[in-house]
């Protein structure tokens, strides 16, 4: 159940039940030659219409617009700076947490360390001043923790066999078959100001790796675990 | 031609051809008990993604959230405040100008003052540094240009019978069939800290005198008139 | 009776019996060639002193200066910043909120839209905190609402008939004998670096056509309307 | 000559031959039983004017209201945040420079220390980004060094004799005749949020010591010392 | 060599030897009941001592207060905000580089993954605008790594057996006797007001099993590999 | 007895009983040939310490970073923007006022006006807030104070005889022996880019004049005051 095909009445009411909202956010980043800007907009969008589905939750307008570190120079990504998405963040929440909402789960495609820790301060400071509980994390790492277990290199990355899986699965229109294995170029401690040359490719790991089936796997587990996730950290009923 | 469906290389060619990117703005807030939460959304998407084919232009994904005055306390409106907006704007602009961008559209599907200032302030930012020809408008303002040449009430507004004509047209489904006049009470120069009670129904103007006929027109103006408009104050060849 | 003019005492007994303080909001602009730079201080600044005798309100000292966009890059033109106005109106309105202020008119002569939106903003947050009436309104728009009913010509605008009959009334000896007619070059949907080209003679309209007695009806006018608005609006009977 | 009453043209003239500027820096805040609030725009205003007659200068409009701190909770202070008021200078000060002006002086009715800061931080931004010589006192200091060599009470302050005297020769139509003696009550190295507890009568010295003419006389030395200052500091000459 | 210790032209001297200035940031944090609450500070001071000596480099004054998270609301932590902490890094920096400082090691004690993304926020923006290069790193990651091959409990985190070792070999006079468990119980997901009740102890790990030779060595690793870690990124060699 | 020494709940047994803790705020500052950038620091710890032995206070860690203008552009100086320091004063501030605290002291060494302007906003800020007592001061200017009633030359100023005997008396191995009397220029009213030349020596007064033994009885004379003002201004037996 997508939030902006309600009208406001039918929003209120689900909020008065407690619904648990989803905001997915999303990104226009460059993921490689094979993988359209969009890839981290479509997988968290993509998770949270199932997950709503499956446990009854509503989806709150995807972002579509993140911070970027290591790509922000490449063609294509929209880089947000980091005060702009906490700042955009804390007013979603704010507002959303005035008009009743009490449970929130911030879902989100990208997963740059940057990018998360300005969602966590946005959701700590409601958190301090509002009675509501909000959960933080990135499909990505649900999808990591899957492939951990199976045959994906450990070294995979951004716009990987991972990703590249994930998306023949959710968009396969959108995945070119034209792909190349991404070198990873260690930086080490320096901070650069042109990271892309860690990137010689764009992206790292090995797309060719990847197949729909694979990808639909890890749709399905990164949804299955998160409605075990929220069951366990979110219950309503531990509302009071 | 979706932005997000595009890898990082498809995009950059585009650029290098000196294509319009057109970034549609939208909102997600209170439109009356018959339309959806995201009509501001919806309709400068579909324009956009008219005009991107008609002219050859380029989508950037929609901003799903805006900043708002009248409705910022009736259910699910999700505000931005002016600084938040401003900044989100000025952060895509000045990424697509440093991709090389140097034409882009925005167009905000709501229409409010203060919405429309820091949308605009974040661009006279971007001219005033970058050699970027930028159009900001609304497309209700052309909707409303069209629907004051025919039999539509003058005082027409928010949630009122062009938008939901419009809507009619883009997403019959997300019309509630059930609709009432919306009253607008002036409250003339005083700055009001509750003015949802200038909506007593939400909206302002009669939707009962909508239909998906008189949207399609007006949808069909607005691309029209858009694409006479950017011929003319934004040809290409005008760069220099 | 002007608040500079009282002793801080004298300034708590009025307040005590809640007087409405006006405060007239200035500019300092370029007027064309005819008129001086202090043209939107002089206008609101007499009609406030007028209307404060007529109706026993407190007159604080009016701001020179502020937000402009057209003619930001015109000789003499001085410009603050969106956020540094709003700040300013919002450090002024809680102090006198603070002391007691309870009804307040925020009159601007300028009349720019974001100028306007910075005065509003800062005006919603005091309302939103503060249990404080304030009224904001332009007195220039009071004059054209009287203009319209007259021979001026309807595109007249910044810095002609109206602006130069107003300050014939106000400040003669301001007035140079030199008037061109000003043509308004529309920029369309365009967002400008160079604004001053839609104003190739610095203002907008036949000043030509004005006289002082013109320009006494009008002020009489705005006079006579604010003091119903405010009667009407801001009855100090309505507070609870 | 008062900048606001010249065209635009008339301004840059005057620009274009290096005219000083010379920016009053009021301030509206309580002065003791006697002395009216405007006390702090008034004595500059009238000094940038008499200078400015002296020695050729242009006297910007003066800016009404500044920042407080041992006054800021007494009945008609209108308080600037240390922020705004700096914002407020660099604003004004970086227009003036992008008009071409050369010379600038900043002369402040207000001599409080974070008020002088405020100011003084503007300041240096524009002078270490512009080619602008900016000088910047109060004119309360001058006035001091001339009560220093006669009979004034050297503990006398804020609202206190000099002031008194001052504003006696500019505007004896604001001074009540009902004055008190004010007693400083020295809060040692403690920050306090009571600061009004220092000033049990709201100002410090012996007001009924002042008189017109020893008013006068300050005046008229105060303008003399600066005439000298900014010739010797400030001569046009020195330019390249 | 500490920089405080040597006058202006004696540091200028090293600086125009292409000196690495290394900035130690420390904390003041809660750490169980037997560490002080300088614990993050007296870490870095004392590995920057120490390799200051070995490759002959400058040790800038530490910063003794950060960013916290988990521990921001237990007795004793001094918490910057993110902002703050950005801006402190940045100035720094950004008055190391004015001054010529090419190379600049950041070392902090603290790991927090905002209080890290605030120092490399900072760094990012300095190399974006200045030819420095800058490393940035936590020596506590080079005390785990060490860990990680010996027999601490791979679970041991703030506070543990790692930390009370290290500090057992630089202030023994500071490591209290008393010492217990510490658990982790882990948030999941959720953004915590109250993060302290993750950390039951205050800390997380078995600081019994530390002793002063472990930290000894723990300290000679991590100067070692900083060391070699400084040879391979930094060599001055690459300045161009 | 220093903070950084304490675990969290030593710390907190002293906050239990109203113990006084002293902030000591230093400079890394350009301070002439003779003396060493962080003199400002050394000063305010050594009486910290010695004042808190006395007394029975709390020395929180030092800050050795400040904000600077005469010497902002001389080798050495690390310069904090006025923004920054007040942001990390306040949360300092807060952060102590959160734990307990109910009586601080802010020891500047450096006693720049902006510096101490910067401090005092964060101070009032807090005690607007919370019911804490803060004092703030320089050392220097009790130092000052000694000096005044001695055979110092009153023209003695930054790195001069005061200082430099201080120094002698603190940290002899820091003082160089080669010294220089140091004239100052006055720059009138003038606000200088490049406020340097107003110190062609980089220092103010002759340190030749100056011996350890000076030094000894002014850091005496320091602490002894202190001591005194502590005891007049902030018992405990005042706090309600």
């Amino acid at each position: 159940m997508r939030m902006e095909e309600l009208t406001a009445e039918e929003f209120q009411e689900r909020v008065d039940q407690n619904i648990l909202v989803i905001v997915p956010i999303g990104a226009t980043e460059a993921h490689g030659i094979h993988l359209p800007l969009g890839t981290d907009t479509f997988q968290p969008q993509m998770v949270a219409d199932c997950l709503a589905k499956r446990i009854g939750a509503l989806v709150a307008p995807a972002l579509p617009y993140g911070n970027h570190s290591s790509t922000r120079n490449m063609p294509g990504t929209v880089n947000l700076q980091f005060d702009t998405l906490r700042a955009l963040m804390r007013d979603i929440l704010f507002s959303l947490a005035d008009h009743g909402v009490k449970r929130i789960l911030l879902l989100s495609g990208h997963a740059g360390s940057a990018h998360m820790i300005a969602l966590r301060e946005a959701a700590k400071e409601l958190v301090t001043h509002r009675p509501v509980k909000v959960m933080l994390l990135t499909d990505y790492d649900l999808a990591r923790e899957y492939a951990s277990r199976c045959e994906v290199d450990p070294h995979d990355g951004h716009g990987g066999a991972i990703e590249t899986a994930r998306m023949m699965a959710i968009r396969p229109d959108c995945v070119r078959a034209r792909m190349v294995k991404g070198e990873f170029v260690d930086p080490g401690y320096l901070v650069l100001p042109d990271p892309e040359r860690c990137f010689p490719q764009g992206m790292a790991g090995d797309p060719r790796m990847a197949n729909a089936e694979m990808g639909e796997k890890m749709n399905q587990y990164v949804v299955d675990r998160l409605a075990e996730i929220i069951e366990k950290e979110m219950r309503s009923e531990d509302e009071s």
